[in-house]
């Protein structure tokens, strides 16, 4: 089968993959699933991993498949499957877990000692077919595109995880603050929508994305390049600052916000990673405010969000792409030219 | 009646305070409370403010008294004070609030919008009398000094907030790293025990301060210059890592022991503040850590620790200076040469 | 200034109140407020005053005048009173609490000790003016009619409050039961669709409510009287179960419900009160199953509503009635012939 | 080998089980994982299972094997189990879980769609081998006795199960009631002790028990049938009440102490089911109480308890008989008759 890898870490996204032609995998546990990838998101973690900015974090052996945020119908199953059959439609939660570990135990699969990530650290789903167990497959309700659901399998869970440890402490009235209206936080917008009354502000530099911000709910939108963050969000809050920030581009610029943009005892959420958290402890100590990382989410949570999608209050705004075209797909991400999420359908 | 007043910021501790001839304060308002100090604790933070270290968090003006750890007996009430009565001892919580905002309304003392805050905003307790409101006083039960608990007036109250927060998602078998021994180290260090089963890591570079903590029931004692936190901390857990560190320092090598001791999805709390949170957001996303800082606590929580005072749980290692003592005390302080926490009595 | 009030307890609501005339009230501590009332509520509560139901349950001295959802314009202030001035809009949260004792600082206002509830303890507001506190009056915003917004003060707080509880713990594609679709029910509907993305079942024996429910987001309707609500729960749910049960009738057919419907570790919330719980302890330990009364709602949430109210979130269906007309609603609300809420405009 | 059978249901505990010869279990499925038992503790569920009490809850086929609190060594594993190997000393959690379901991937052991609990729906532990699988098993560190921890399989989980959920809301200087010091009471009065500050009611009719509370901690023991409890809480919480009960016991009239000896806001955890819970809605709601059904609890909340246990903190008491004295043991439990925890051994 056809699979798109990466040999060798690189900035250069016009030559970061190569369409290789390997084995189809099949099942070499009781409890493995191959899948047949019907969609595959593009997220902006693919191009951290081709730059090699995960090495220190997780084991990488090059070459290998990427494609984390995968989708498509079950192919294969090993002896011991009994909740999905083959041909059921499925969105892949982007780890395989152990089951039996004390995290495990605790529905904290991502935390599970026994990890793998497709796509990460063993081969992913920008390929024909894509092996992964039952332990991370989540079936699907009729009337979910298999193609059109694959970024929840990432961005939307991550999105989601985020969203629902700041709704947990939002109360009709509090203002929440989402940075950056891209592949995750255009999502993560549609939560907030969803499970909160929560007033909103939407941030992003580019006036196509608070377009959209605005047509999913943001109450204000904001251009920072133009705009003095802090005094506009003061002055929407009556002075007592955002409850919430979600945080989903993570640079140097946006984690600084923090303090000034945030309430007593607010958080500000960490979920993209591009630059550094710094600030004087006085700063966090005064405000009583939190950084909080916030890791993709829970099997449980991508349930949830199927949930929301089959509601209807989670729409993506996907873009397709073929397989032949992932570097093309890398190096617009890379100039910010990818509006919602590119999906490769290999 | 003498006060030991800040007349200008300065690095030299040994000419910090002067000691003035003040007039005696009366209540302004229906609500207020004079309290005769008979212990006010000094604290790190005084030294801080003598840097002149709050000046962009907080409006101060010169000439103040200082002191935020005060405890003693009720003096004068105004008319409309129902809970206390002249004689009454009390210890102080360190901020006057209003009770009408809605960070009141909600429990939330630190994030009054009108408060005032004696020894930080207005003047303090290093003096024979303070002013203070019914909103902030304590009533002590039988049998608890009103010198000796004095310093809970602020070290005690937020060494207990940060070790409640903890506590809360601490389970047996877990453990929490305890950073610095000191003033609200001892105090923290004690509240954990109180307060859950979890296992105990006490960090401190001085022998005398880890050998109070392993009185005080620390399951271990780690010297940071002798020996390798992170690899200590991971044998000490079976690779786990721990899921709560109270750092009562905040200095930036501190916090940096975040990425590389927490189990995944912990929290380190910041409640000291010399230094720097500097990470990149990748290392708080890949372990779903969190920086959380802390301050002071809640009126309710102040209850809470007087009770636990009231059952024995939790002793404070105190040394008594007279008022014309402050600047030895401060100086002594910022030598790191204070074992547990020194009270000014007037 | 005239005022409905309660002489004798008594069954029949032909005849429960009259209209006295009586002097206005002034405010008799620093921190009064008297409110002109332009809207108060009538409950299904103040039926059960007039039976003489709560005699048991707080200190009542006859006679009194009735009413507890009040709201209007601030007509005088005491000396003390700094956050309304004579002329604001204001909603009254139904009780006047002290905000010094232990449960006032945790900011539950219902369990102040030294709590006054006027309309059940002290004279309430169907009446020209009402004698109330600083402590109880939450000013409304422009746009907000301070006649439609009334029975928010106690009917909308309540179901606010069961249903935030509610929220905090469900998920999307978890099911929630509300039981009857009337004053309360009707608010804490839409007070669900706002908070939570979770699938909504309502129960009311009246075709004019359930056509109501569904208007307000309910997923399904239910005729308890028609169908097997458990088997009806059973299919909605796909045999799980709901996680959270609204009950605003407490009834004894009502509260059974609990054990057929509610999902394992799911509660069971009673709002109303006109009957019993009644199971084997068994049924709550082999469903981990709990039955949790609901108050009111704190000072705090009555904000967080009106500011729902603000966002257009959650309307009310009220009808006006003259203060003349108290006796005919007691009798109607009797025979459950108010649709939604009727208020008394004095 | 020989195994303790019930074969028709009765209220003659004298002659409730028969020793039988049956084969020894084997793994019927590759997760499988036989236990050869050195400990089974006899609860009062047994008794409540011979009386039938059960039927209506799960399905049971008789003759069954009795004994869910069951621990020993691994005698012989399936082909998938990883986590331990034969020979290793381990507890039993009570149920075989699925693993896949979805209260499974959230951690709630005890809501697996697919359950299976030995000694309730299938074989268990009176016997010489028990058929369990590596989802149940819970590795001992050495020094902890298989034969002393088996009770803690059941009667110790669910005590601590209850006390967890209890310690999250209990601060220090708040009151918790104990209700009953038998089997699982006299563990949770441990693990209150060992988690949290609050200041510990005992009760219990028998004078040993209340002695046995004395000594685990209690800081009050009260006899019922001797003392006005409702009056000796409000005098022990200076009127505020108690903010938790953990009733152990479950009978109509521990239930019923529920609105007399409740905090505002606080809980009655039935863990314990003797009898029924009655009570009006209206005290429920008056004083904002629950009543909390509670089941079992979780794998991981084993491990934690397993901690508990390691670390010194919770002390069983135990007696052992043999597997031919099971009827005796029945029969001294309805009595009343058994201190601490019966254990049969094999």
């Amino acid at each position: 089968m056809q699979a798109a890898r990466l040999h060798a870490y690189t900035d250069d996204m016009s030559e970061a993959l190569s369409i290789d032609e390997v084995d189809r995998p099949t099942p070499t546990e009781p409890g493995g699933v191959v899948v047949e990838i019907e969609g595959a998101g593009w997220c902006q973690t693919d191009n951290h991993v081709i730059e090699g900015m995960w090495t220190e974090y997780v084991p990488q052996e090059l070459p290998m498949t990427l494609g984390h945020e995968n989708a498509g119908r079950v192919a294969e199953v090993g002896e011991s499957v009994t909740t999905v059959e083959v041909g059921d439609p499925v969105v892949c939660h982007p780890v395989m877990t152990c089951g039996t570990c004390r995290p495990c135990r605790q529905g904290e699969d991502m935390y599970c000692e026994n990890v793998q990530f497709p796509g990460l650290t063993t081969d992913g789903g920008f390929a024909e077919f894509l092996l992964t167990n039952e332990r991370a497959v989540v079936p699907l309700p009729d009337g979910v595109d298999t193609t059109d659901v694959a970024p929840h399998a990432d961005a939307g869970i991550t999105a989601y995880h985020a969203v629902k440890k700041a709704t947990r402490e939002l109360n009709p009235g509090d203002a929440a603050v989402v940075v950056g209206i891209g592949g995750l936080g255009h999502i993560g917008l549609q939560c907030l929508d969803a499970m909160s009354a929560a007033d909103v502000v939407a941030l992003d530099v580019k006036p196509e994305a608070r377009d959209l911000a605005a047509e999913l709910g943001a109450d204000l939108t904001v251009d920072p390049t133009a705009e003095d963050v802090a005094a506009v969000v003061d002055d929407f809050t009556d002075g007592v600052g955002a409850h919430q920030v979600l945080d989903f581009v993570g640079a140097d610029e946006t984690t600084a916000l923090a303090p000034d943009v945030l309430a007593q005892g607010g958080s500000h959420h960490v979920v993209g990673y591009g630059g550094h958290v710094h600030e004087p402890a006085q700063s966090l100590v005064d405000g009583e405010i939190a950084y909080r990382g916030t890791l993709v989410g829970r099997y449980a949570e991508l349930q949830e969000l199927v949930a929301l999608v089959e509601r209807g209050a989670v729409e993506l705004r996907t873009t397709r792409y073929g397989l032949d075209e992932v570097n093309e797909v890398a190096e617009r991400l890379e100039h910010g030219e990818i509006e919602g999420r590119a999906v490769i359908v290999p």
